[in-house]
């Protein structure tokens, strides 16, 4: 069975295909990875490739991979060109956000797009999120990253006029264990025009920015 | 067969019984209500009685009861004696929180304790909960009452030193019908501290404040 | 308990304060109306008002609200003036779904954002899809309404470039019923960059749309 | 405890015994594979057979087994004769779910049912499913695999006649992890006569095909 | 909004649209079967249609229409012809279950295919599924109607080598109510090939047994 | 913190205490076992003892337990004297269920009371049921262990007349994972009496069974 | 569709055929009522059978069967022979939990076994226990009828050492509304030897008290 | 990205930040610890700090630590001040539960408050509860830690006046895994005043005590 890729998605709807390492195995990941490495001009990101995969790739693949550990990403044939005059912010509530917010912030990076992490922004003490918030205001949109309770999203809701893409994190045990705590308090937010995207989906919730910002 | 009412409870354990209406016929509640009214030295309180359940009761019931229909709860035999120099504040989210931020209120009163109801204090214009600290905090025990995401008990946790109890309401659609995701969120929230009662509570919320005040 | 507005937020997040009728009884709808309308100068919307409800308040209040019922939205002190430049696709699978997209373009019509609405274009017949994306593709951001499996948030994700809004909606029976399929189904998009809101949230989805092509 | 197999299975139901590994420990499977070996004339299909399985099971046994390492399946004592003119059509979304595609496969092989599979036909690039239609209609029935939001079940469900078995996967990760949300998608389908199997059955799935096709 | 049919459907997919009248109010019921009324060479189904919202129909409408109150559907300019030497077996477990196998039988005859209906063949007295055993056995395809826990699928499943069709039914309380109960316990069958559709779903089962039987 | 055993269960209830060393460390098992055996007139029954937790033990503590690694028990002590004239039939659907069906046969051997296991009698090939009927009706009380569909406790309890105790065993994969699908379908039988206990609990079915065979 | 019945269940498993009227109409239960008529030698059991639903039954009907509102049971042709030296009791936590109680206890009046209700011996006021624990221990089998939390079940199993048959009901609100919670403690109690029927089946924790006490 | 600690927290709530390890890499912790280090006045907890990731830490860092490896927590810079005269009774129910009371008096003592543990105090001998009743009424407050049905919550409840805290723990298998039975159990408790927090949460339980202390 050969591979059939979507390779004119990026002209279609301005996103370029990717490849999503999580249920793949390390001999998958190595086959297209040599693939696309025979298509220089063409880009391509690589995401939830963990430090043992990454490190299971031939020697040949891994060179040529720009990897990074904490967002489990890795840039083929480099990075598409830098947009001008757009920004992301990327607000994390806790340090056991960063993954996902590093996700997101790489998929940005990938697709040209200027972004910046604040992290340590919790609701527990809302003096955190106040005091970032004439950097967070001067972005063109907002991803919030946060697991437990997810209330950050509510809160930023009610303070900034911006795009706002919530992305809940699987932090958390008990009832907040799998993220599913966040994603419904995110849904269920009392602050108009929050919009969610799956658990941990820091990239999809970058894809989405790249959508978002593309007006401007 | 008949009743067996555990009429020690207060001497025991400081709460006196109480009638859930809930799943209660009329015809039930008539007929404990006349068993209490025989007893008028020991104030009950019926929660969850409907304006439709209240309605039907026979006349020589409703005129001796002291039925509060915002709050579905009516004193039979009146209310306990006041205890001295202890308040609680009832803090509810929004405008629909206010029948089980009443239901809580109205258990207070019976049971002697002085509160206050604080309402429209949701996180979407987080000046509003900033704006009621100062009162919030002279009580000795904080009930917070919300729906949808629940994100209040978050903030407030991280803003007051008090015992906070949380009560979910059902309030809400989507992931938010039944009162789930409100009490997901407060079960997993990120402010240390922070305790919770059954989805609209409002009477547990009450009983335990008692309890805790009780230490004062 | 008095009412405490957030009277602010237009001009804290651009978005104005708004009345969810669902959870409310029909003396504090006629309340909050009658509150409204001694402030002519403050467009207000009313979601959620069944015709029931409608029906049920004072002539005083009814003669003065722009009522629709499909929708079940109400303009109370008319609507906000009219941006230029730019316009939002409401696309709806099925016309069960109509009720959800009516209430979307109604809150759009409200703060004053073109947007047309484009129905019965579910996946099952998917040239109904091809047939419309050059309408479609000319709007600044899509809001896709749709219930049981919700796909065609997938199939328009793969389409189209502009921002995607995706709304499940609770239209479906056994598994469908409620919309947690249509949701789960939308959050786990194959397309990248699809957004979501909470079940049968047309308000919401409006109100991020407005968030997004204020961008523009 | 001795073994009790239902030898009569084929003659009854047209389907043979079979034996799932998947909670079995590798001592158990090692002597029913002995027993089986022992009735040459009686093919047996082993699913779920890890490949850590297979390499623990006794030289012995692992030389007279037709092993297939991509869908964990074993052929001992050789498969069933090819039946004649009937085809199925196996169609994958993504690459990751070609595990259960392969298992669907070799189980129509094992029964002696021609098949081929459909790889990356993913709804996120609909062309893909539009350039294998001519090839996939000239099926007798077709198997849809797929994960995440399942939605390529609909879209099939609508551009052919044939009979419809779909497969959710357990391929996705937030709420699609373990395959419930393709499940939701797929029962809750909009197109007409969509049949579904467990998660990640494509054992099941080519029974079933089996028992379709044979009433050609 | 006006409404966009896929008038096409049963060109290319052999099944014609139809209406599912659950979540629609009674006047757009009445539009819909007026504008088909004018169509009268093409048949179409009604499906969910209560006895009251039959009722509430303009009697010129009802006139023309073939209503069975049982199965909740209605015929709009008759059924399609008769298809030839093919016959389908609807096996109902409990009288309960009769509404959802009137539908799936109902649906057949729209269809043109025949069929026939078993009633009462539970399986906690296994012999009444026995006793029909050899009729059963002579049709092409067989949809087995159950609820509670959905036994009698497995049961089946294990005696006959026809394609089935297994309907989970919303019958049953406690944690069979809403018929999730039955539908996992088909899903989960120990007998292999039993294909499932969603709860309740009747018309669904016969749409797939009408493409299953085409194939002879 | 010393342990606290229920050291007089045995007289009051007629069931001994017992040890589940499930969520317990080695060191944990460890010195309650030697405690135990400071003791020799108290036989106790160790369950859930892993071959790993097992072999982790010291030798002096492992030389005196009569451990059984099929069903993860250990007698300490040895076991309670036979029981006269009662007997309890323990019937498995397939080789996985087996697991929990010693579990059972252990603990009853530990309560000294006779038992039997008959296995590989699922529904899939119902005759396999049938021809273990006459041994089955024997038994004073039957514990039937069924994982995936558990359709085994609704036939039989449609065949015998004793007391029924099924055990829904977490065997499966997709919706019967974790064994929720066969603890709900015996829950919901469609044969009356049949009475159930937790996923994979073998000890409390056979303790179930000691006190109903305690009453001949 | 005529009715199949089994009629031969008495004979087989010593329970008689009963008709569930939950989800039948009442034209179903009006013709299954004089077809059991015709046959007086049979005495049938209906449960579920709600006052609205009798009192629509025609005269000759109702005035020829024996039917008890608080069960929502009636019997036709009379009951069953009274078995003698065995007893039941059957213990409800709350008076919310009678319904279910009497539909027990009037399912073992119709089976000829005698019983009484304890009621009112909720976990609260533990005293109301221990103070029945005498009569309660002389009967051979126990019924504990339980709603919100269920804790009775674990209790008692604890104090005495016959057969017990826990019976969670649908009684409560938030987290407990349906009665999951209450199951899931029954299941999961830390008491050995507890068993568990559906949700609110009084009529089968009869049938099951019925198979045990016949072992005497 | 650096760290933003909340360092101001203690001051505002009365409770100081703490560090949850739960999803944190052990170089994260290394970080964390050595910053905290550095500020030796400054008390700080680290929790779920399980024995692997402590001993990764660097020796430096180890030394400094007080190391509690029942209870997966850490002092570093040692402990508050002890408080005065205020106690608190931590009740655990079985022996697997004793992790999380471990927690919960770690924390209090990290606090400054004393506590004690009562541990084997499960109701299935509620003669054990009795047995310690008159220690655990002397507490300020009571924290009840139990896993599978969490009865002990509302026996206690119905015994003591105090403020009670329950914890329920994920101690169990089948229904009660990851500890929603017993969570739901908690708070449906019938007992009235019962407070609740999330699974497992022994550290928030504590703060809660901290809270409800201070009152006296």
């Amino acid at each position: 069975v050969s591979v059939n890729f979507d390779h004119l998605r990026r002209e279609r709807i301005g996103l370029p295909e990717s490849v999503y390492c999580g249920g793949k195995d390390v001999d998958v990941i190595e086959r297209l990875a040599a693939e696309f490495l025979e298509k220089p001009q063409m880009p391509v990101l690589f995401t939830r490739l963990s430090r043992e995969k990454f490190d299971a790739l031939s020697l040949g693949v891994k060179e040529k991979m720009d990897y990074h550990a904490a967002s489990q990403t890795a840039f083929v044939n480099g990075a598409h060109p830098q947009k001008k005059e757009t920004s992301v912010a990327v607000v994390a509530a806790g340090t056991s956000d960063l993954t996902v917010a590093y996700e997101a912030s790489r998929t940005l990076d990938h697709l040209g797009i200027a972004n910046h992490i604040y992290s340590d922004v919790g609701v527990a003490g809302i003096w955190r999120v106040e005091q970032r918030m004439t950097e967070i205001t001067k972005a063109d949109a907002v991803i919030v990253v946060a697991g437990m309770e997810g209330a950050l999203a509510s809160v930023l809701g009610g303070l900034i006029r911006q795009p706002i893409i919530a992305v809940p994190t699987s932090v958390g045990y008990g009832v907040a264990e799998g993220g599913v705590a966040a994603l419904h308090s995110m849904l269920a937010s009392c602050s108009p025009g929050v919009l969610v995207t799956n658990i941990d989906n820091g990239y999809g919730a970058a894809c989405a920015a790249s959508r978002i910002v593309s007006l401007k």
